[in-house]
């Protein structure tokens, strides 16, 4: 990959970001207007849910959906506009829920919706709770509805809201799996590659490319094994990437303090490589680290040596760097049947997101 | 309404029920089998989703779905066992969620499913309310996803999915007005009225009616104004009649404490007309009772006798019945289109309800 083949990527991602941005703030416009009733409490819920969801990063996501589109044509393709909508509703209800499992204070650089809530009621944390969950609740269904009332046919309401019903289960199981990842013995790497699958290459690679692809009219379950063979190795090879960098990347870079899995307890890639690399002093030091949320700073910083000793930020590295080019090489066999500027995209997205780490 | 009439409703609830428990034990049989990949916590919170699901009560919303379907029709209408399924999955859904807002032990006769993870993590609260929010995700996406992989033209599929979506957003709504009615100025009665329509008459009751008729070949949208009336009125009666056993009725009977509603701060249509016909110090000791879970149930008793003799109790039977004969009689201007039989159903569900209340 040149340099100017991820500025390409760089700038079609802005493009997307910026036309999607205006789009979900007219949703959430249309929405205030049509669907509450009476009082303050529902119309804060939505501010929130919008608040939450107009902060949104790169949205890689909706590039994704975008670009399998393009897979197969560059007409402008009805449906889009709506998949995108729900594929980042369904992304802000996760993040709403991840942030009250996770007991998360912030979230993309602000208050998480459930601390909104807790600063807002700062004397009933029951009802603080009970907000945050059906904001999250809400994004959910709402994500579900866009589709369904998509200005498409009726089949194509259908086949997309049904990817988006299986996904959002899919993430919920993978939730769930990562919350028992923390439990029991050390999660072996299919344990921790399967997790990547379920809670975040389902519904964030996955479900994108079956949903631009439906929209402009391919029929993705006729390519469903490469689909998704493709959408775990960017999954896995897009885990592994932040694992890394939440261990070994300056803190500055990151925008949070180094080391948050480890004092987390959360056995992420990185954290499972040192306490596999380990042994005698050196595990026991790790190990006093883990699930330590008052951990020093000094104290990340000698598990970070160590695992740099043991080559566990070589290795990672190399990792990262073989998943993401397995995934290109399963997106430049789509040359055979689809638009050559599309599948370079997808061939390469996963390189360039692989730069994140070195 | 002849005692037979009452019969005959308990009946058709009773025949709908079995069978139902039946198909949705099955279908949780089939998703085990299918969805969950390895570890314990998946099949976990399924196991509880189901728990909680075959432990449902009367089943209100299937025979209100499927005697909808026989408003036009007594032939086998395909649809309608993936329609009850999603209705009863939803309710699941809200009634997981709703015990985290409320901080309910138990429902249903057993633990909640929050309580459920917070015995099974004692040490781990965090664990147990990330799980108990999961396990209700779940139910939710699951619910939408039976629709749209039900064995009907995708036509229907999206209709019926839509109208669940829809019911699903609005329910939660209700919940969150539900949370605002406990707060500022003594809400009015047209705002409990919207508490019941949105928190619990249009998914327990529109959605149904719309769902049955979609499978059945009829276009509810055509009478979109009659079915929520009908809805909106059955679930004025069946609340209002809810909270007045809370506060009426044998504790006995109702198999839990006299006055939980009082107890809990929650302003049902009880406590609100309590409040509104009491002043001075009758009032005083209402609003001493109100939001304390430690009050006394002589206090309970007192604040009672207190409604009692402001014929309280009077007046709120006759607002359910009143509410209950208007939807009978929307009910009976169906004859004109649709089958005798099932119109019948609906004019004596709503007075067989209200008979609890007396």
């Amino acid at each position: 990959m040149t340099a100017e083949f991820g500025a390409g990527v760089h700038e079609r991602l802005a493009g997307y970001r910026e036309r999607f941005d205006a789009r979900f703030a007219d949703y959430f416009d249309t929405i205030a207007r049509q669907r509450l009733p009476r009082g303050s409490f529902a119309p804060e819920a939505l501010e929130l849910v919008r608040d939450m969801s107009l902060r949104g990063g790169k949205r890689l996501r909706v590039a994704l959906l975008y670009e399998a589109a393009r897979l197969v044509t560059v007409d402008a393709v009805a449906g889009l506009e709506e998949a995108a909508l729900s594929i980042e509703l369904l992304q802000t209800h996760g993040l709403i829920h991840d942030d009250i499992v996770d007991d998360s204070p912030v979230r993309r650089g602000a208050a998480s919706v459930y601390y909104a809530y807790r600063e807002r009621f700062a004397d009933r944390p029951q009802t603080a709770l009970g907000l945050a969950v059906l904001a999250g609740d809400l994004a959910a269904f709402l994500s579900v509805r866009v589709l369904l009332t998509a200005p498409v046919p009726r089949d194509l309401r259908q086949a997309m809201a049904a990817v988006q019903a299986t996904a959002g289960a899919d993430t919920v199981v993978g939730q769930i799996l990562d919350l028992e990842r923390d439990f029991g013995p050390l999660p072996d790497r299919a344990t921790l590659d399967l997790v990547s699958e379920y809670k975040s290459a389902r519904y964030s690679v996955l479900a994108p490319l079956q949903l631009g692809l439906l929209a402009a009219g391919a029929d993705p379950a006729a390519h469903e094994k490469e689909l998704a063979r493709y959408a775990t190795l960017v999954g896995i090879s897009g885990q592994m990437c932040d694992d890394y960098l939440d261990l070994f990347a300056d803190a500055d870079a990151v925008g949070r303090p180094a080391g948050s899995d480890l004092r987390a307890g959360r056995r992420s890639y990185a954290v499972c490589a040192v306490l596999a690399a380990t042994t005698g002093r050196e595990r026991e030091l790790v190990e006093s680290a883990l699930a330590d949320p008052n951990c020093r700073a000094e104290t990340v910083e000698h598990v970070r040596d160590i695992a740099v000793r043991h080559g566990v930020d070589t290795r990672m590295r190399a990792e990262i760097r073989r998943s993401a080019e397995e995934a290109a090489s399963v997106a430049a066999g789509w040359r055979r049947r689809w638009r050559e500027e599309a599948v370079g995209f997808f061939e390469q997205l996963p390189l360039w997101a692989a730069q994140r780490a070195r």
